[in-house]
């Protein structure tokens, strides 16, 4: 357990909330392809679109523009708008570029592991930004590290780079190394490669992380998420199919699907967390998806109450949800602190009961004697659900129940989210009604699996959902084995 | 207008949104004394409760610590997590803190403005928080240099200071001198002083701006808001009324009511848009008065439609209240990107249409064919509005109505608010049509100020509402005259 | 003692040897009046010069300019280039300047006493820079305290300003305000002072600090070292006298020479370490100087040898004296670490040893079976000295010969050299054999008062010696009397 | 040229000189071993040894460690007590540690060429240092990236890894895979590898790049310069040979020569400028070939004059020699601003005039009415070298004989000195007497190659002088080839 006084990575008890009690994705990409516009700040572009996706990486981030000739490239810890000036962005001209933002990974040498990597290679430059985890990384390494290669970093996406120039030596054509790279690997990936006049988005053959295609009158866009076409005024094409590789060169765009379309696996948490809202996945609205939860979960666990209120930003639509299906009121009962950010002292001993608020404080003309329903997204070690529920209490609730909008999470994810092993995870130790009792709620419900399923209105998609069931897609390693969560 | 390209002051798109179209309150500030609790972190206990100030001023802050014989204290620009770490709140060691948060003044000298400000006086030390704006600051300054005095800031804060401190010739009773300080100036504040041994409340005889003490079983609290007392764990214990000096010494606390109570005008602002929603403030609930700000809105500007949305943060709760009232669902209309900060490049010319979402998209699921009414606390200078109106438009709303939980901004305001001229204000140039065919919108709604006046439920004050009325408590400078905004 | 691992304030070798082993002089200051060109760039003058005075003080810099109405600056910790780019060098535009270098002191509120100071007073804005110390800055504070100033800073220049302003009461005339202040206080000065249109140039009745005054074709120069006024092509007027004021104003210049020439006191340590080898101070050059130092050492302390060697950098004109009045050939013994700077690591325990060799390393070839004469200018504490004698030894010297071309240090300085007591001097608490000793030299000899005095050579001014004979040109506070060395 | 207002990447005028007017070698190196002592600070000892060769490069440095199974490394943009302080050092626990320093480079990715460079291979983690440059590291790459080779930074240090991994594959012994990759390459290399429990030090065949070993109790050390012995008081043991390896492994050293010695050439600008003065490289002193170059001056180019004086700090030196040979006094006629950093602002227009002073100034007293001698220790493109005469001139100085301690720079050099290409070289250009000319010197005389090589007295090796004769050891590129000097 991450105790505030010894985890040395825990210098933040933000960290406590959001490494330890939440899940996180860790990465997403953006790329513009110019149709002929050579006044097209594509570095501007990917700025704004890098922004947009901030919520899925806060550690790095980078941006690699190709002048057709050359590609150069920026790259730095930290959010979008501290990395990237206009200075900087000036010196970033092209017709393409390719962007990356990565979420947090521990060690020494986080520099090298931001992204887009760039790299030359008999294809030429070549810059590639991945969002998602290669399961059979260190196994692949290994086998590359037999015949001669050398790696700079921990990251799978240098695995990746290395298998797709391995693989051009038999063929000159790149899209072609790509797809054997994608017959070495087993794994999530969405992916973007950019050489000095090509560009290919790559989506993993489970579709396991989501990625998209754009349009604007003078540009193609791809980006991890609708919201960044959004962002850039682009109007939204379609989702990359899974196992598909698109191809924008010589300002036309066309697409390889050499696979077999299997059972496609997009990770249900994009809906229940990650994504924005304001995206749509495979043909789901993210918002919309939520507030279906909450709709079920009245259902599956209804109760007698007076209020439905929602942990603040991603609890809120299921509760929405929970209200309109049960025709209890919906109030804003939590407020979170905006300003709660990357740096936080750890409370010294006397202090951790008001550490408790920083993040989060109840409403009380909202709560108090009042029997109340509160839904959050998901729950992981427990320790903010408790927080919060203890925070309600005070505030005068007379019940607090407690409704979970996706069934215990109970199995380590193995496609790019942060949950290193099973121990960290409360559903995985505790019975419901033991967890129900540690949050000290007085009743607790999840929603089930096939609810949450059928959450994602209009999906085109079949879902990955193996930290909830532990039916992985994949082989994935035996527990307690090493597990390099690279991104 | 502040023109993208042209406002040197406007170096980021947020600016353009906070600056021109919010308006700014400009201080939040936080003491504890404690008692005889040689154990309490004091300066700890105050950094919790700037934490949850920030919302009152991002631009620099600072902490004193008295060890009853020795004042020290560190203040800089920045927000308060990244001004203070462990090795400085360690040097930070004493039974008596005070604390301060600042928004945002232009100028070369803006460190030299950070408070709290700390002076050897006749009195010893002293250091000096506040909160609010000294109307006749230029003529009691101007008075004190005729009499040798030096001014090193802009500072209002400076001014009080002074004045505290001559009238301590007279009497070498401290709360005397402030008594006769109070009546010396005319304008808003909330005060914390604090010498080597004693701690002072102050709040200006209007009560314009919020002052509240809580406690704690080792300790009394000052703040501005009870949020702050949340923060800490502190039980509320009053709101120090309009005039009253409260004094903490020896660990007793008494209080000096000199000034007869006349009709108290507290910021109706606080309610409409500065406070955080889970303050209460001078006995109502900020929560709950926008809340009944959207229900009377329904009143008094009925339309049909199919959907209430807010604008992220401050619309939801009256949204929520519009949707209550007038039987139309309430639903998540726009989302609100955590990440836009205080950094953020200017788009170039060709990307300004992206920039318009880079803070605020559309879910089009909720949008899309629907008679949307959208509710915002208020519009200044409309440009915001209108970007949101488009927004709303693009996503595929049939129809938008405009409503607006406040009056429209007419005039500007002395009291602490950064709006320096009725210039900026559209109100004071257009008509309400005028306005709601600039901004887009199908209707255009603005509360009354009756309406707006009731809301606040269970408030035992009078309001200041001079910027929608143009009636000011206090002799204000003619329109255009000089005005410097200090705080 | 200041112990690596005990000492909070050094938390670097060399603040071992700058602080504990040098003194230092605090401030240098610049300032320059442009006749009727409109287009000379006064901050980018006052930014070279600074530049050049940058061995006077390192903590802080500003600059205050005037374009004849307003006063604007900046100012900031770090080194003259850190502190002032383009942008801000752009920003400061007007007609007449003055700029600042301040040594480092210690306290938590070090920005607040960056200079030049700017403050609006009766005399409309003021802005002063200060080179020296006021010895009854105390005592004066106290009785302004009284009479219900406030002092926001521990600075002495505070403590001017208010004096000057207070004068103004009585006179509207600047100049005249000046002088009664100089009649108030005690201690060294050498002072700019700028108001939106005049400058004045102010040097103590004793002229303990240096200043003088150039010229170029289209503006004033007043600077603390004449090194300054060759930085910016200005050519050398005169030295302003002791107890003289000058004023440029109306394009004129002026002097006011109100007190009788005492007896005059310029600090022997301009000559023997402070000032830049290139500058000439009140007739003597600083080099020449030196030089002779080093001739006469080798009269009073001859000492049969194969080398003489200087400690880079003050000690090697002394040296090339030496070595020509003995005819012992000069050599380069010791090189110094062109690199060791601010920031350094304190050595754990086992790597002291290692940390000798950090700042200064011996030339074998030089060194080897020699009899060695190494000349340092003064010797405060030892430590530094029996480093750099332990050095050559190992570098395999037969014998060292330590010549010190300044008398043993016994007494502190009140005057604006940074040496807080008598306890830290080496030669107060033991005679010279027992430093002989200490510092493990073969024999040591000392430059006579008498021979140092000699050394400026064409000076026309008097010396202070205090801090070697113990005779205060002023009265002084008790020892063990708490003494705060503003500057 | 480079004009003040137009050379974007000379954004200061310590470029100007540093950059333009002087040839910068680009790396140091150190490593250390200890002997079974787990205690001994490893970390410590290279940032000490890093520390005394910060001379050789201040734009990055990097120092990584194995604990006898990991690796691990920190490096950063900066000066090494700016990269490092306690936290880290204490973070870099080890039995083995290997350091670098880097001389700047342009372009965006900077961070990614901070060396050492460490990768995991079939040999294991390596870390890899490296001082010099690969003539055939283009080809090489070239050759590599057909085989399907990634590279990531533009740095010969990759090609080398890459190299060794690659024949690493035959042999499993890394010595071996060293001595081969000696076999492909052409350049000057000092290098130091590490892998998680053996050390090497490599030495090109023809010694170009200097390297060492030396001792401790309880340590092997390897370094560029014997300073870096002397700087963690270590033993020097004897140079490595050119082409040797020399591998410690199981607390034992030991030597592999495979290459047999051909005429060995050190580079001879080591001695000239590169070295700091109390190394001692392959049996010669730096500070003695200095001073024997200044004697031989004398001898070659002899004048009647009144004094010597050098260009510090390199000319000082030669300056002595000069004087001992000629009889003609040595004096101190230039003083060098000690605070001319790597930030400075491009004079104005109308203030370039007074730029020329910033960095250097004369001592009027030793320079007026004189017949002056200057040493420097070479041209390089001829601007710094006539400021120098101006400033001398209007000193007074009655005739100025310009001497310079080496040859003509003519040529460019492709084994690690930053001069590109011979157009800047104005020896390349102009003759003697034009050049004379353009410094406005009265004479001008330069050392003659003969007399050049003779100065490193007791040197056991040959000389490269390819910059002064165009004679390269190896095939070098056509001249206008493109030529990316790595490090």
């Amino acid at each position: 357990m991450c105790d505030f006084g010894q985890c040395l990575q825990c210098n933040n008890l933000d960290c406590f909330d959001e490494r330890m009690d939440k899940m996180h994705e860790e990465c997403g990409i953006f790329g513009v392809y110019s149709l002929d516009d050579k006044e097209l700040d594509v570095a501007g572009m990917t700025y704004y679109g890098l922004y947009s996706l901030q919520h899925r990486g806060q550690e790095s981030a980078g941006i690699a523009v190709s002048d057709s000739e050359t590609i150069v490239y920026h790259k730095d810890m930290g959010l979008v708008p501290e990395i990237f000036d206009k200075v900087v962005l000036n010196h970033l001209k092209g017709t393409m570029a390719v962007g990356h933002v990565r979420y947090s990974t521990t060690g020494a040498s986080r520099h090298e592991n931001a992204q887009p990597i760039v790299v030359r290679s008999r294809n030429g430059q070549i810059a590639l930004a991945h969002n998602g985890n290669i399961v059979n990384a260190a196994e692949l390494r290994e086998e590359m590290e037999q015949c001669g290669t050398i790696f700079q970093t921990t990251n799978d996406t240098e695995v990746l780079i290395n298998l797709i120039t391995k693989h051009s030596i038999s063929t000159n054509i790149l899209e072609e190394a790509v797809q054997k790279m994608m017959l070495d690997v087993n794994g999530s990936y969405g992916l973007i490669l950019m050489t000095a006049n090509k560009m290919l988005g790559v989506r993993d053959p489970y579709g396991i992380r989501p990625l998209c295609i754009g349009k604007t009158s003078t540009s193609y866009v791809i980006a991890s998420e609708s919201c960044a076409l959004d962002a850039v005024n682009a109007e939204f094409i379609r989702d990359i199919e899974p196992g598909e590789i698109v191809v924008i060169e010589n300002n036309e765009i066309r697409s390889i699907k050499s696979f077999n379309k299997k059972d496609t696996r997009l990770c249900i948490f994009e809906f229940v967390y990650f994504a924005r809202p304001d995206s749509i996945i495979d043909g789901a609205s993210v918002q919309q998806s939520r507030y279906e939860a909450g709709k079920r979960l009245a259902i599956e666990h209804p109760v007698e109450a007076d209020i439905v209120i929602g942990v603040p930003d991603s609890g809120l639509s299921a509760a929405l949800g929970y209200s309109r299906q049960s025709g209890i009121p919906y109030g804003e009962g939590i407020v979170k602190n905006r300003y709660v950010g990357r740096t936080f002292i750890q409370p010294s001993q006397g202090m951790r009961e008001m550490a408790v608020r920083i993040k989060h404080n109840a409403i009380k003309q909202t709560i108090q004697g009042k029997r109340v329903v509160i839904i959050d997204d998901s729950i992981v070690r427990g320790t903010t659900t408790r927080r919060i529920v203890q925070i309600l209490k005070k505030a005068g609730a007379k019940e607090v129940h407690m409704r979970v909008s996706s069934p215990p999470l109970k199995y380590p994810c193995y496609f790019g989210i942060d949950i290193s092993s099973r121990k960290e995870l409360v559903a995985n130790k505790l019975s419901i009604d033991e967890i129900r009792e540690m949050i000290c709620a007085d009743t607790l419900g999840y929603l089930s699996l096939e609810g949450l399923l059928e959450t994602p209105i209009g999906a085109k998609c079949g879902f990955c959902a193996a930290c909830l069931t532990g039916d992985y897609p994949i082989d994935v390693p035996e527990e307690g084995d090493k597990f390099s969560c690279g991104c």
